[in-house]
């Protein structure tokens, strides 16, 4: 388990003042990797503190870093951070305290370093965000009980959870090419749905809606036919985003038996850009959800011993949403989902664990979802199947109502750390906004 | 449709002698394109003549290309063909015609080419292939209406085809990082089973299987939310290998419910090393399968029009089992699966474009598989589940029986396609044979 550090001190301020700001997302506790690009030009890696980033190649060309740290701050300025992410946590970690250095408002060098600001940051609000890997593979988890159980009642399955859901973290292969970071629309798909008088018509999806999920990029990873166990899991979990796998319900009810949802989910999944690294993430461990009386006890090769029960994550998450007609009359977005990471049912090191038990080999950037971190309470319902089952519409506070997301329709995913006598941070945000169907080509 | 041309020529001969024999999978007809190299050198892009290969980069700078021909063969020569692939048919059939010109005994040139031949020929014999392209997606299929049916009746589900069989083609998104090479072993999965008595025990596979499968490597390609229509699909077609989707049963059948196989299926995937081009198998196109009276029609998305009622090929697709008993008595493998690609429920063409319908960006090099290629008769069963049905065991020529692979055993996929008036052509050979499992890391 990662230990606490100087890079987590409380104490610790930035002589850029934008990262010293109370609920800012990017203080420098935090120090996410992603990739940014001028418009029209090459994508290069950054790292965000406050409302700036720290441009990795120019940092590299000024001689800011030595050693082990510049060998990884070279990956960190890269187009796509696959490199740095099979360098592993150690190097990230390396990585982390020299950058922490340079960016500290208590450091010998601090007013050198600040005169810098100028040549090594770039305002955030100038540049543009790109997926910050090579996504090789997208694996979706179903691992929130709360979900799971509300979409079976929605549509009379029995029993509430699966048999096999407390056994194994339950997951698929989702489609890795239409992995896409915040911002970017979303076209409406068309597909096929069965009708209530079981005709079946192909046409734009009528129920789109939204999954909000947390995400971990896998570090070095495992030869094929090589497990992982789980005390080695925590290796290969490099970095954690936000996750909205947009989800056309007609389409996934239809297709999904026998095989599993398949262009339900690959019409496009958003993510947030930064990708805040697990040594950032420390000081929110939490422990893993207690089984409620009478579950099963994980098998032996996916139980957490003593050393490693702090397998959860403190994390809120928050989904928003802004219609078209918000926008127009300049309103707020309304927060239509509240929920805690902490109410997964399976740990990330036991899905990681899981996925690699057959020898199925995890590579450097794979991207793991862990399903729809949905919690107990209403508050906590983290899709508008579970809110609506389709049929009850919720109401905003401009009166609208939606049972499912319409034409127009952004939807903003929000998550952010935070713990009494540490410094919160964030994930920033993961935006999409949902354009029209296509006319299917003539 | 592809039209036939002077390379399908059944008059035309290779002035290399191997190439012309009666049952050669490579005469000059075929000319597949693949990815080999010297032992611990560095791959190289080639096409299989004969007992032999064409080395693209040694061609290439013997000057034997101009044009548009060259522009290919350049991108043949690479490590991996995926820019050949997005270069699409028209550039690959130009490439072709070039090839067949270079190796075919009655150029005008032949003489000079043949003397050439210790520069630009490897003897298949002495190197190794490897994957023909780096594949950023695998999405398997499951179009057999007999290997359905079976596999329904065979655990008790009704109706036996599932309600959507008839109206899409059923796919889900497989591992892609998992597959590989023909002769490659395949280590045992570790996995999860619900036993007969209702515990759950995690530990070897106990129900090893192969799937006989057509796969097809997709050429350019669409762009995120722009799907491709049925008779834009042969663009992207770009050519056609054997897969064996290993299977572990015991693990999909408790995995596999709500969400569809994973582990079961991304242990490994084999395909065959040389990839058959669209234009190759243009002479053995057929019709597609005529849908039993009462069927529905396809939706007009997925409907053949008169021009494009071909959507079939006649394939002979065969599955082959050596034991370790009959590898030590030397007897040869035993056939235990005879089949044709004609049975598929649905075409190529469908597929793809059902896949890209919702928007889903299908990319160069991405492959696709048709799912389990069984026909109507038992010796077109083509895995041992539809054979065994997990408890009446198959007879080999040796005495010995299967109910599901043992450690040891080696499956040998062949595929051939022949017609009258044409020149067969094959696919080389897919072999994989079954490690025993690891022991679970202490």
């Amino acid at each position: 388990m990662t230990e606490l550090n100087a890079t987590h001190d409380p104490d610790r301020q930035s002589w850029l003042e934008s990262a010293n700001e109370p609920d800012c997302d990017f203080p420098i506790q935090n120090l996410p990797h992603g990739v940014f690009c001028w418009p029209g030009e090459a994508p290069r890696g950054g790292v965000a503190i406050g409302d700036a980033i720290l441009d990795m190649a120019t940092a590299v060309e000024a001689g800011l870093f030595a050693g082990i740290p510049a060998e990884a701050a070279r990956a960190a300025a890269e187009p796509s951070l696959n490199r740095l992410m099979a360098m592993g946590n150690g190097a990230a970690s390396a990585l982390r305290a020299r950058i922490s250095d340079i960016l500290r408002a208590d450091h010998p060098d601090a007013a050198r370093f600040a005169a810098m600001a100028q040549r090594i940051l770039v305002p955030m609000e100038d540049v543009e965000m790109r997926l910050p890997a090579g996504i090789g593979a997208f694996t979706d988890f179903f691992t929130s009980s709360y979900h799971t159980e509300r979409g079976r009642r929605a549509r009379g399955e029995e029993p509430a959870l699966p048999p096999n859901f407390q056994y194994l973290p339950i997951a698929y292969n989702s489609r890795a090419s239409s992995v896409r970071v915040s911002g970017e629309a979303v076209r409406r798909p068309n597909g096929q749905r069965q009708r209530a008088d079981g005709t079946v018509a192909f046409g734009p999806c009528e129920g789109q809606d939204f999954e909000l999920e947390l995400g971990i990029f896998v570090g070095p990873g495992n030869m094929l036919g090589e497990p992982i166990p789980l005390r080695a899991a925590p290796e290969h979990i490099w970095g954690f985003c936000l996750v909205n796998d947009w989800s056309a319900r007609d389409i996934q009810r239809w297709e999904s038996t026998p095989l599993g949802p398949f262009l339900s989910k690959s019409l496009s999944t958003s993510i947030s850009p930064w990708v805040v690294t697990a040594e950032a993430l420390a000081p929110f461990r939490a422990p893993a959800l207690v089984r409620p009386a009478g579950d099963p006890a994980p098998l032996p090769h996916l139980a957490h011993d003593q050393d490693q029960r702090l397998g959860g994550f403190d994390i809120d998450l928050e989904a928003w949403l802004l219609t078209p007609d918000m926008a127009a009359s300049e309103e707020e977005p309304a927060r239509i989902t509240r929920t805690n990471f902490r109410h997964m049912y399976w740990t990330l090191g036991q899905m990681l664990t899981h996925h690699a038990s057959n020898g199925c080999n995890l590579q450097p950037g794979d991207l793991i979802a862990s399903g729809t971190a949905s919690g107990p309470t209403d508050e906590s319902r983290a899709c508008m199947a579970e809110m609506t089952r389709g049929r009850d519409p919720i109401t905003l506070p401009n009166g609208e109502t939606r049972i499912w997301l319409q034409d127009g329709d952004e939807v903003i995913l929000r998550g952010r750390a935070h713990r009494r006598g540490h410094v919160g941070i964030g994930f920033g945000e993961c935006r999409g906004r949902i354009d029209p169907a296509l006319a299917w080509p003539a």
